[in-house]
């Protein structure tokens, strides 16, 4: 057998959807998981159970990878590097990882590389978060915290100096950006292969809710070509110049007046992209592998006018099994993503696509659907 | 956590696909396997090694499933009651089973069921034929051993009682039926669940090679209305029949007369359903998992005007990965599924499924990339 070895770090839902995607490709997926239960650990067959922040375990682990990708950001920086050293192909890559973990660093990257971004300055402590106010149009400013911060942690809003405090009682460096006043959140997803080939996916957009993403449309309703464009080549630009490799999803937000700001990136498959698994002819997951192993690149054009991705976050209602008989006989055409994750309140635990020609009705069905698994409504 | 264990008796790629099938749905996958090295062995995570022509191998095997279905026909009759003894769930269901096992048994039940089928009885002999073959339209006749027939083998086109020899060393009974001069072979795919939903697939067209499936066409081209609505339901009565649950492939002749008989049954996924992974809304493996478990049934609706799988058997050229660079670089919408077996001149290795609004165009595709990863052709 020549075909080759895929190690994916991190067990979460992520890894779990590329593991589903790379079944049909033949291609041998190698897992290291926190624990046997974990998302992506339920349904691979290699499976090392270990901790990603040990350096021995790593290695072990990276024996036997033909490439070595990644669940999530979290793998300390100088294990990749000593990977590295050791001659593991490590996809992203080195560079694209280490701006990925730390949001100061990537800042000043991508304000290098002529990037519309929010305005933004590492600040010290209260006093300078004022001082980065008064700088701008005052307060609210946004602060997070460079390193560790997913699905609205590590993010605040903040309306005075004294109300400041709390970012910095981690003892990580505090970004702080001013609060962009912004007409919708948008997403540009791409991948990119090692030798430069590159496909960008219609530009979406993406609604939080309570800093959650909530529900993506694909594509963006009543974006212009010329800002859609503007969207995928600032994408595409990004992915080159930080030498990604894989799925990078560009968070950003449409102002309004017309303008496109970067808000945070992610080098691997992305929430923003779970609606390509039945929306796009090849899934953001799909694409992932095919990119790090350098294979050509499959077609991200949709198969839908529409296609919405719906989260289902976990309620008061831990039955979601229980939840399929209605969803299911309702809408013969839902398609669920479950992640296998036990039911915590606010959890994602799995989303719901929804695909179809009126975009009301498609949203309609996923948010029945996501609120019925939820247990919110019961009708 | 509430959601059920499906267990899979065999380690083929229906059963890797059921798997893949299953993930996105939360399900919980256990896998009875001949080897580690079996085709869904490699990507399911918990699999138990062991021969399922032992019952207590198989009574082990089923504690903790709540419900056990089968990726082959081939659990002995008696274990399968003894397992039904034990209040295990089994699904297709006895009684379907014992009909898929048997040619002559299922011959009789269907004729018993008014359903079209080629003249047939069971022979005692070589002289029996001739007399068979007299009774009828002389020779040549088919002759088929009752048990362990697939992909053309136990199969015999026969010309004289003289060549007649070879079927009868088995010691199995013999079907004779006659040979039917069809216009093309079809196939309808219904899925059933327990309380008697069902869904029919559009009806397709497959091509056979040496006795092989070569070539599946969704819709079948040219099919009048009649005949499509007439091969539906045919399938779906035979499943309500024989009380088949889960996917239900009904294998056709399509005669040049205008008619439809039945040539083959199989209650499980099948190869000429494989075209609905990527051209249907329900994929047949998604649909038999839904099935078994007593869930509502997914649309079967197609997504393409046109999709066509094209299967990829072994050939002189062992390495299938290297050739996806070309397959994948030519055509970024091919949808590739390999099993993860060893390449063995003709043994069936994987399928492409292509689909789009040209039919040439979306079977050229097809046979180009099939013939490519064989090695048949280089460019």
């Amino acid at each position: 057998m020549t075909f080759p070895v895929v190690g994916m770090v991190g067990g979460g839902q992520l890894a779990r959807m590329t593991h589903e995607a790379g079944i049909p490709l033949g291609i041998r997926f190698k897992l290291l998981s926190d624990t046997p239960q974990d998302s992506a650990a339920q349904v691979v067959s290699d499976v090392v159970i270990g901790d990603y922040r040990d350096l021995e375990t790593l290695r072990a682990f990276a024996q036997g990878c033909d490439v070595v990708t990644f669940d999530h950001e979290h793998v300390p920086a100088e294990h990749l590097r000593a990977l590295e050293a050791d001659g593991v192909v490590i996809r992203p890559g080195i560079e694209a990882l280490l701006h990925a973990q730390d949001k100061g660093v990537m800042r000043e990257r991508l304000r290098e590389a002529g990037v519309p971004c929010p305005r933004h300055r590492i600040v010290a402590d209260p006093e300078d978060v004022a001082r980065f106010a008064e700088e701008g149009d005052g307060f609210p400013v946004v602060l997070k915290t460079v390193r560790g911060g997913y699905d609205g942690k590590g993010v605040w809003v903040v309306r005075s100096a004294e109300d400041a405090a709390d970012p910095f009682r981690a003892g990580v460096p505090v970004l702080a950006e001013e609060l962009v006043d912004f007409a919708r959140e948008l997403a540009a997803n791409v991948v990119r292969s090692p030798h430069g080939q590159a496909v960008a996916y219609p530009v979406v957009e993406s609604i939080q809710v309570n800093g959650v993403c909530d529900t993506v449309i694909a594509p963006a309703p009543g974006l212009s070509e010329a800002l859609s464009a503007q969207a995928q080549e600032l994408a595409l630009k990004i992915a080159a110049e930080l030498g990604v490799v894989g799925h990078l999803a560009v968070e950003l937000f449409e102002t309004k007046d017309g303008r496109i700001l970067v808000n945070e990136l992610a080098m691997r498959p992305h929430n923003s992209g779970h609606w390509t698994q039945d929306g796009a002819v090849t899934s953001q997951f799909a694409n992932h592998v095919r990119a790090v192993l350098d294979l050509p690149l499959g077609a991200p054009n949709t198969r839908a006018k529409w296609t919405v991705m719906t989260n289902v976050l976990g309620g008061d209602y831990p039955d979601m099994y229980a939840a399929y008989l209605h969803c299911m006989a309702r809408d013969p055409a839902l398609k669920i993503h479950m992640y296998g994750k036990g039911v915590k309140p606010g959890r994602k635990v799995g989303h719901v696509n929804t695909y179809g020609d009126d975009l009301a009705d498609v949203r309609e069905r996923g948010r029945h659907a996501a609120d019925y698994l939820r247990g919110t409504i019961t009708e």
